[in-house]
């Protein structure tokens, strides 16, 4: 008899008949687990798959008595409560760096979108106004990536990842994270150091109770009128009214967002703007992170319900 | 008295006013020269600044029996008739390499926003279908930069540049050109053998009478249902009947494109289709570059009103 293990989040059919060769899932489509299945087949569960951004919390994890193991499915696991893991025994295990260049070429595509004005470009070509010889202010010449400066938040493989491809497009690079690491860009003691001196700042940190809002209206409007922010780490990291506000008022010049604070909703305030390009969370989203995600669920399943420790488990944990 | 420059095309007026401190301009705003001005005046022009890619010949250079320099703005200078400028004693100059970054920088926003289609990802999210879970055919996963084979199409100072900021994103390189250089990326005898190798074919080629419609049906065809062509050079080098045939069919995946065959106009057929980001020629439209290829233009100007070489005269004029 194959393995149960209850997929806790709303996951793409296509990426759950792969597991599904292999576990019998109970997928309860992201819907509250009590609402789909029966208390009795709640409580056999031993092994869970949920997004790590999804909040799970001591509650939740207590409809599932025997739970050993919740694996997450990407590189976060902000959502999880790891404390309260902790305290019931429960291994955490998630995908580190399998997406890591996905997600640095999505915040790449989203600075480079915004900095060029890619929308409003396509859209001037399209319709017909390039033809016609309209003006548009929006198509005014920008600052270009040679010599700018870009603020990297977070050195995690992610970070490294847009260090290495920002340096290719002979900009400077800054960074600012809790450690200083032997890296060969310049480092900045603090979060308001590193936004004074950049141009544009590429949120990577990873996500947590510590990091909650710390890009506010103040780093915003240290960031200044010539500044983008892109952020492709979680929604939590930005004080998400501060940003509108600083994107109305033109705080700032511009944003590439690839993550919200309460996905999928986007504030009306927000998707209004059109100096901001969306992208709806699909920084890991490409075939080969796919895959390699895939491949470190199922190997922290495996290893699971083989009794072993799980290969790819949450540090702190 | 100031030298009198003749402005050929069609330029931001913002843009005419560094050359004004320095120069008599005499602007046609793009319009043909008898039209603006009487033929006296044109009689008496020795110089004229033009965009390199706006058709300039014989017939052309007749208007001006004192012309003694052609004065292309940008890189390229293919609509200049080099022939019939030598045989006038005309020199013919240009702005080699100053727009070479940021024409490398579109040619990466063009394929990392058509491969990770962004523009439909924003409007996905603007549109609120990602906040009411609307399923989007568009949106599946599709391969990433790590390993994707990127084939450049020309090593000059652009293909150089897109090629070192393709392997940034752990991407395979391969080229052709006439010459084979001494450079650390796969080199193909051929632009079919690079069609047949790669999914992105950058095409970053210097356009000529030699280079027209050479990506055509059968090279689209090599690209593959898989593949995508991201042009930043210029339209001629392009059969645009067959691209647009070829995206239309699915024959290849999508398409960047920065220059068309007949400028300021896209073939609606062209502009209808989804899989296509489209940008104005913005290739070099920089505030860096700008400045960058206007002092190539100025010392072009200078050098000539003094009696001297021009400092960035075309090589084979």
């Amino acid at each position: 008899m194959a393995d149960k293990v209850l997929i806790y989040s709303r996951f793409p059919k296509s990426m759950m008949t792969r597991f599904a060769e292999r576990f019998e899932l109970l997928d309860t489509g992201g819907k509250p687990p009590r609402e789909v299945f029966p208390a009795e087949e709640l409580g056999g569960i031993r092994a869970l798959l949920t997004a790590g951004g999804s909040p799970f919390g001591a509650e939740a994890m207590d409809l599932f008595p025997k739970l050993g193991a919740i694996v997450c499915y990407g590189t976060g696991y902000d959502g999880v409560d790891l404390k309260a893991a902790a305290a019931r025994n429960i291994a955490v295990g998630h995908s580190p760096g399998a997406n890591a260049a996905s997600v640095a070429d999505i915040a790449m595509t989203l600075m480079l979108a915004t900095t060029r004005r890619i929308l409003v470009a396509d859209q001037y070509v399209r319709s017909g106004d390039w033809a016609a010889s309209k003006q548009s202010p929006m198509m005014r010449p920008q600052a270009g990536m040679p010599g700018r400066r870009i603020g990297v938040y977070g050195m995690g493989e992610i970070g490294r990842k847009i260090a290495a491809r920002c340096v290719a497009f002979e900009s400077e690079v800054g960074y600012y994270s809790r450690t200083k690491y032997d890296l060969p860009y310049q480092y900045f003691p603090s979060l308001e150091a590193l936004a004074d001196w950049c141009s544009v700042l590429m949120i990577a940190v990873r996500a947590g109770a510590e990091t909650q809002h710390v890009v506010n209206a103040d780093i915003l409007r240290r960031i200044g009128a010539d500044g983008y922010v892109v952020n492709i780490s979680r929604g939590s990291v930005v004080d998400e009214k501060a940003l509108v506000a600083a994107l109305t008022d033109k705080t700032i010049a511009g944003a590439g967002l690839d993550v919200f604070e309460k996905e999928p909703h986007a504030p009306d305030a927000l998707t209004a703007l059109p100096n901001v390009v969306f992208a709806p969370h699909i920084g890991g989203h490409t075939l080969d992170s796919h895959v390699a995600m895939q491949n470190c669920v199922l190997a922290n399943l495996a290893a699971f319900f083989e009794g072993k420790p799980l290969p790819y488990a949450v540090k702190s944990a």
